[in-house]
């Protein structure tokens, strides 16, 4: 597939309608994945706490893990190694397992797996990870959905005002910063990987109100600071609205604040994935790179081996 | 106290015993803390993971808070507003409240809480902060703590080689980047947040192995890549090691691994937080910026109310 009709098929991932069969208590959830794949948990994570949910983007699993664990695998190639080892260490534990895959190892080791469309950088199929979490925990109505896919299917229409910013960061070569808030933190780190694999550039991602107690001494004085272009994910909680306000006065920085008017959850949270999207991609046709390039990740891969 | 003294005190708080008095059983451990408070939370939930920890900096708390959960708040001031959020609403769910706090309100709300010395910058008393964790909930032995005394001690007398790395840092106006890995992922944050707070520049940090799944292709292909220097914090994890070096070959960056030859957890974690707290504090005396001032963050404070 093209990867701009990888970036086109979020909103039909949408309504991937899969969910886990969970007939049993649990004390706590364990997500663990990497990169692409493991965003999914982390997002996750910021909007649902009725249970302590952890994830986890490493080779080990918590000590806590036990038969009162629900955990998750989230892995796109079914292969990540990290992955892989986290899952053989939560069988030894007698967690109960679950796997959201598209095949490989992890499709042939866990049982309950739910199974998704191959053939797709891991990245691009964020829906199909983080929507059997949303089936399964969250109460998501077909409206919220389709109001999601309304919104991103508008901006596969018309996103020219993305690439107008795009080519804002690359006729000044800048250093995306990015700043969320929750319960759209990890969407900030979103962007970060996304400008990373598709434009291949460096980004950081920090959120508030966390920042306040250290980027904001730096964007007050720090050198080349027209060096970077700072966008931040809007807020509707009104304490955050007022620190991202203040901040931008007091350290005289330009702020790009990226919204939609709505505050519903799953259109908002897609909204602004898909805009960190558009603009890592078109960033990426405008330096003339191949967005759907991995290939160093690729090779120390390899090299692992 | 002059800003080098809170520096070289940090040897003195290894020592400092307090514990926590904790009489019941509990299902978890919620540690609210922001900024230089929040970042012992972060630490101590990579080195104890016998109970699910979260670590929050933020308003608001998980929906999963109940009596069942350990709740701990750490404010140096005692008067940091999201923390004192997190702390009422932590109330109201009847959590087992202890804090760590020189003062302030935390000190009058919560009943149970440790007394650290005050009148120094927060993030000068991450020692105070979270050794009442470690003396809780690890076997820390008395050796040990002298162990890494001894190491910070050497470090005080003698920084010579950090300072030349601050100079290279000032005299490129490079933007630090910071690579570290568990058990010792957020003291790269640590470093990030000193470099921010102390020498005012903007810094990011990540971890191996996640960053081998976004910053491994930036490194290869980024504009002003001569802009950035990377700092790696050493790995005895085998498996991470070859991560490092794989990584630092294929994407021919210029790695600077600080490590110490002590694969001791305690030492090895103070030696790694002193040596960002020298390189951020010798860069703001380069440039000839007062470390302590934290001016912006007051005013952002003053503003808020």
């Amino acid at each position: 597939m093209a990867f701009i009709n990888e970036i086109k098929s979020l909103k039909d991932q949408i309504k991937f309608d899969k969910r886990f069969d969970i007939n049993y208590d649990f004390d706590n959830i364990v997500i663990s994945g990497m990169g692409g794949s493991g965003i999914a948990g982390r997002i996750f994570q910021e909007c649902y706490t009725k249970k302590p949910v952890f994830s986890i983007s490493d080779y080990d699993i918590p000590d806590f893990v036990n038969d009162r664990t629900l955990f998750i695998a989230m892995s796109y190639s079914g292969n990540t190694e990290e992955t892989i080892s986290t899952v053989e260490q939560a069988m030894k534990r007698n967690a109960n397992i679950f796997a959201v895959t598209s095949g490989g190892k992890l499709a042939s080791i866990v049982k309950d797996y739910i199974e998704i469309p191959g053939g797709m950088q891991p990245r691009s199929a964020l829906g199909y990870m983080i929507m059997p979490l949303f089936n399964t925990f969250l109460d998501i109505s077909d409206d919220d959905k389709n109001n999601a896919y309304n919104t991103l299917n508008n901006m596969d229409q018309n996103h020219d005002d993305i690439r107008k910013e795009a080519y804002k960061i690359y006729e000044n070569s800048y250093m995306p910063v990015i700043y969320g808030s929750a319960p759209y933190s990890w969407v900030a780190y979103r962007w970060k990987t996304q400008f990373n694999e598709n434009s291949k550039i460096l980004a950081y991602s920090n959120y508030f109100p966390e920042l306040n107690h250290n980027d904001t001494m730096a964007l007050k004085n720090t050198y080349r600071k027209e060096r970077f272009v700072f966008y931040v994910l809007g807020s509707s909680r009104p304490r955050i609205k007022q620190r991202i306000n203040i901040t931008k006065e007091i350290t005289d920085t330009e702020f790009n604040i990226i919204d939609i008017d709505s505050d519903n959850y799953l259109e908002k949270l897609f909204y602004l994935i898909h805009y960190g999207d558009y603009i890592s991609y078109e960033l990426a046709m405008i330096r003339n790179i191949d967005p759907m390039d991995v290939s160093t990740i690729e090779e120390l891969k390899k090299r692992l081996d």
